[in-house]
């Protein structure tokens, strides 16, 4: 099937430009002498899944406990929950932990530890957890400069029911970025925290056998990794229009697109409508950090083409020229490359994946938490 | 089962909340003299459908192909497809045309009418068709002072494989206003603009059996539709924070919500976080021509807490107050009103449908295009 027989908005994937995505990233981790345990979330598929592995090794990380289920399901044995625990969610994570071969968790807070020790005596079983990192994101994670951060550390590695696997971090900031400098300056960053924290651990004779590092912009960009054990990048596999302005790739490099169609033309207003709104492309805002104006992805081969809104399924094309609506025949295809691949390949129930524009194969996304 | 036995984030659905939303548009549309043709769009399920239908009649509105075959499956007889028409989706609507009683589509483009046309005399049947009419939204729909429109409108009705239906609009501006007294005034521009335009066409000799107009603010606040046969508000099943701040509902008519966990505390960032990121709330900014600032839905009895930030999983809240983390225990409920109902439902694979806190019933969205 060719992709003009598809109905519109579709969810593209050039099978190639995925294949070197995660064959790039198989190198880098190489390279930098780590364990790649690519994150899962963009694309939540088993399939992209055992192209970011390659065929050496099988471990994951997950984002939601559907995702471990269903990658469980699909044979993966050692998966990460990159989430901070609750009680709540220690049911499902001891089935987890009873099937696989090995599920960690991850937490940042001393009431959950308590609840995930309580809860492994009280079940007579062992959690392997992460301790969670702020390396500068502020997002999850203890502050490594807090005294009370070892002693968490401490109280994990002496608790009964719990394996103390190390310390895990995520530099979301390297998406504050605005150039290939300022990631590597991230990088290097989120880098020598981790390393000094498992140092000073270490000397506090707390053991501390992974340090876990992860984001697409740093794991590309890192000149070197050493003291760190393992790292969890997911979006570049797709990567997208966001990773692009700020320096992680190249458009090109992008695996991903919203293949749409155009609907109308309104010259009076400059304007062309498509069939792909913000439930095809995401409300994500790209990187308003760099960019003087918002538009929602970018569309292939026609940069003079702007997507500056969207409602439920239209969007709005607008021009700073007058748009030669000629050029853009109604029901003909466009092809964006959205801002946030992870935020748009999740309103897809299938992905279509393509060579040549020729369909080759279709693969479903699990949903859901 | 509780909510607090659910897995979070999970969408919420207050039964009781929704059956009023539904019984206060139906008396609406009795009051205004005017037919009730709901769009589903906004929840996609057929439960909610049934709900906003009464017991009088069965038409309704649909704003993606798979939303009308999954509503087709499920015995609902008469759909418009409220979307712009396009050569590339004749097939599927043919095959609606052909299986329902009455299957509507919509255009505002003289290529798509002649492609309408064409494919109708091709296949040898006719398809029932609205005209589009831009009624102040400037996104689809013709400029009914624009001469062509009328021209565009007598071709509809001449054209020997079309059945020209009449008039239809989407008062999206509404979206952009501040108060009630502005949504009453594009309430009587929406109905103004399309009654003297269907008396335009009258007096041209274009019948113009169907004027249509639609969306919640303007449904919930014009004060008559004289002259309108027909309306398709959606969103008014759910409401959001949206529609309470430009005032088309209030806080306590919302009738769903995201069920979250918080997952952390921190202090030194006065700042927690919670279990619902972008994929459980969306990125929709909300009332931002409102509002001060940027805040990813309502807390429900929780003022003082806003959430600011979402990453993929998840979501920020700050305070402008000191928090007091203790009342705010690791693992315990909120529940959140999303800036928008239609984008959030999205994001989801099932609904709970809620009484008094316990769930009585889970509702399956149909997703995809």
């Amino acid at each position: 099937m060719h992709i003009s027989d598809l109905r519109t908005p579709a969810f593209l994937i050039d099978l190639n430009q995925l294949k070197t995505n995660a064959g790039m990233m198989i190198n880098r981790a190489r390279d930098l002498g780590v364990q790649l345990r690519p994150h899962v979330k963009t694309h939540k598929t088993v399939e992209a899944a055992k192209y970011q592995l390659g065929d050496s090794f099988d471990e994951i990380t997950v984002s939601t406990l559907a995702e471990a289920f269903s990658f469980q399901k699909n044979g993966f044995q050692d998966i990460t929950y990159a989430f901070p625990i609750t009680a709540d969610k220690l049911d499902d994570a001891t089935q987890l932990t009873n099937t696989l071969r090995h599920f960690h968790l991850v937490l940042d807070q001393y009431d959950s530890f308590e609840q995930v020790e309580n809860y492994g005596f009280e079940h007579d079983l062992t959690f392997s957890v992460y301790l969670v990192v702020d390396s500068g994101a502020h997002r999850d994670g203890i502050n490594p400069d807090d005294p009370r951060s070892i002693q968490l550390a401490r109280a994990l590695q002496e608790a009964n029911n719990i394996d103390f696997r190390g310390i895990l971090t995520h530099a979301g900031q390297s998406y504050h970025c605005k150039s290939v400098g300022e990631i590597k300056k991230v990088a290097a960053e989120e880098r020598d925290i981790m390393v000094h924290f498992a140092k000073k651990l270490r000397s506090a004779d707390v053991e501390c056998p992974e340090v876990s590092i992860g984001s697409t912009p740093t794991c590309v960009h890192a000149d070197h990794l050493e003291g760190v054990t393992e790292m969890r990048p997911g979006n570049y596999i797709f990567f997208d229009k966001f990773q692009s302005d700020i320096g992680s790739c190249s458009l090109s490099d992008c695996s991903m697109r919203v293949l749409t169609r155009i609907i109308g033309h309104y010259p009076d207003r400059n304007r062309i409508l498509i069939d792909a709104g913000a439930l095809a492309l995401s409300k994500d805002l790209g990187a308003t950090h760099i960019l003087d104006e918002v538009v929602y992805g970018q569309i292939k081969n026609h940069p003079e083409l702007k997507i500056t809104k969207l409602s439920q399924e239209h969007g709005f094309i607008d021009s700073d020229k007058p748009i030669q609506f000629t050029n853009y025949p109604i029901g003909s295809l466009l092809e964006i490359i959205p801002n946030h691949s992870c935020l748009t390949a999740a309103l897809f129930p299938k992905y279509h994946v393509i060579e040549n524009d020729e369909v080759v194969d279709e693969w479903k996304p699990v949903r859901g938490w």
